[in-house]
């Protein structure tokens, strides 16, 4: 019988110079497993016959919408304008939906200013006012792509029904302009439940507004609609219920602590792997059992827990934060050394990327390449 | 009877330009509630004849931390030589103490070249084995101020007894570049108590160690120590107990949410007053009652609860947070208007500026300027 040999895992550093010297708190990613989580999901939406999306305000980077669009994405989304922004001027070139309604009179001098450079932006709508100001920011001879947010119930923007829907519809067809190019549905309190069967009921117990609302397009006159939304957290239910013909996902890429905890199991039982950490270093070790790490408020989100030690000498040990700049780990067996690195993998991706100004990035063969957080910051 | 009239608020700006045409989320400063607290904590730390020298770790600032000087602070503190690195390149020359154990040998190579381009800089230690590392970063013919970090307790850093402590203070004598000039001692847990009663109870409470370590210390010759610590919440207490001789408050610049509830009445009964905001804004307001702001994690640390609304229309509405770039707001008695800006406090002001790159900065002329968060991310 053969011996079962573990994939290399960026645990596999630790101890080493290569985690060893880096300034810490860092952002590490795991090279491997990154390339893993990309090439899974991407097959996953391409065998239900459907489009990947993928939501950029996870990694914030362009050197990862790269690889995202390299294994077969439609294009990306953007939470925010000033994300779009940053990856455009960081070269990149793909369709981006921004996923946010753009509503003050300076953002729609950037998106104007945006669209005049060249960029292949989609955007998003949720009142009929939204549509004046937009189609004053399109270039002569070229008109914006459109899609209505329709609300499933969360409350935080989107059209409430279909009857809303249609008067967003009525108000974009007045523009020469803008062209009305689909919907977008996020089911933001579903993306968590665990198990995966409640997930998926509660997403389908959504679905009567969305499917009215399509009808109502299509009664005027709407074919071949772009249905984009889903997450991380639902992707495997929405393609299995068949609405949705266009996935969001952005976590995925990463597996956030948060999100190892939520029965993610996916078509097929291929898991996606934890591919970010925080490297973090001992900085004081003087009471028995416990270390201080260098690593706090200003290195985690904490809007979602606590970090987890997954690998190492330290695997499972427990992890408070101690302020803004600090944490406390207590240690299992083994004693904590001065100066030692760990890797902690944040509860919460999203946010906690956007503390930090660049990725460090290692393979089996080492550190293979600093990637900047392009859109760190970028909110506006 | 004259008329009271209320002092200028950077809430009055609320519904003019000036707010309104802010790329948001934004960081606006008050700037006569910023120097009213610098003003009112200086005042304090001097009648009580202790000096004070204030945390940049809160702003991160190379201009406050200069107005902060100009108000007779004695240097300032750093959480990590990260910071004290960007306020030294943005012009600061303040003397800086970093109040973190510098540990790593990549951070030593960092410390070494801050030396010798000539900044003044005091370092703390916690073990003895720091000394040598430290002492090789030291220019010829110079010498670093070095302060031993007692632990009152809290098991983050610090040495935990007075014996531990003169095993430091012994080492650093080994070393004839390394000057022993005082103690830091921050009591971490008290900051946010209340009632102002019991914070300083506690503190009372956890002075035995420093006094002990103080003898111990003075036994082996030491004179004229610094005893640098405290913070926003027992700087008075601490100043009445009359143990440390300097006080190492940040908070106090901007007063966020969490300080607020802490019953901080300082000596004398002036208030400090809330300088620090986020302005965010409506981006939808399609179910009554409720709006939708453009601020959620990323726009706000999460750790200490939910932003304050504390002027205009909608004062004192409730907040929920509504994932990485939305929070929900419940109206009272006015409506909500799309592209509507408010002004939210933050639950803690440290982490939420580490999340801008910048301060927009009003006063009752209007727009004043824009300042840098010069050490932005700056945790290493």
């Amino acid at each position: 019988m053969k011996r079962q040999v573990s994939p290399w895992s960026v645990h596999d550093l630790l101890g080493t110079p290569a985690l060893e010297d880096l300034p810490t708190p860092a952002l590490v990613i795991d090279r491997h497993a990154l390339m893993h989580n990309l090439g899974l999901m991407a097959s996953h939406v391409q065998a239900a016959g459907a489009a990947l999306r993928p939501h950029a305000k996870t990694h914030k980077s362009a050197d990862i919408a790269v690889l995202q669009m390299e294994s077969g994405a439609s294009g990306v989304c953007c939470a925010k304008l000033g994300e779009a922004q940053a990856l455009f001027a960081a070269g990149l070139r793909a369709q981006m939906l921004i996923t946010s309604p753009i509503v003050a009179r300076e953002a729609c001098a950037r998106l104007s200013a945006l669209l005049h450079a060249g960029a292949n932006l989609m955007v998003c709508v949720d009142h009929p006012d939204a549509c004046a100001p937009l189609s004053a920011c399109v270039p002569e001879d070229s008109a914006l792509l459109v899609v209505i947010d329709v609300d499933p119930g969360l409350r935080r923007t989107g059209v409430g029904n279909a009857a809303a829907a249609r008067l967003v519809a009525e108000r974009i067809a007045d523009f020469a302009n803008l062209r009305l190019t689909g919907v977008q549905f996020y089911c933001g309190m579903e993306q968590h439940m665990a198990p995966a069967s409640a997930r998926a009921a509660s997403v389908a117990g959504r679905l009567d507004t969305l499917s009215q609302t399509i009808a109502a397009l299509q009664d005027m006159g709407a074919r071949d609609f772009l249905i984009s939304g889903g997450g991380t957290g639902t992707f495997a239910s929405d393609l299995e219920q068949g609405v949705l013909n266009e996935i969001q996902a952005g976590s995925y890429v990463f597996l956030d602590r948060h999100y190892t905890e939520c029965d993610l199991a996916a078509p097929g039982g291929t898991a996606f792997r934890p591919a970010l950490f925080v490297a973090a270093r001992v900085i004081s070790a003087n009471t028995a059992g416990l270390a201080t790490l260098d690593a706090g408020f200003k290195a985690f989100a904490a809007d979602s827990g606590v970090p987890a030690i997954l690998g190492g000498p330290h695997a499972g040990a427990g992890l408070h934060f101690m302020g803004d700049e600090h944490s406390l780990v207590v240690s299992g067996s083994q004693a904590f050394r001065r100066g030692e690195v760990l890797l902690l993998q944040p509860p919460h991706c999203d946010p906690t990327v956007n503390l930090y100004d660049a990725y460090h990035v290692f393979d089996s063969q080492g550190p293979m390449a600093i990637w900047p957080v392009t859109a760190r910051g970028c909110s506006q």
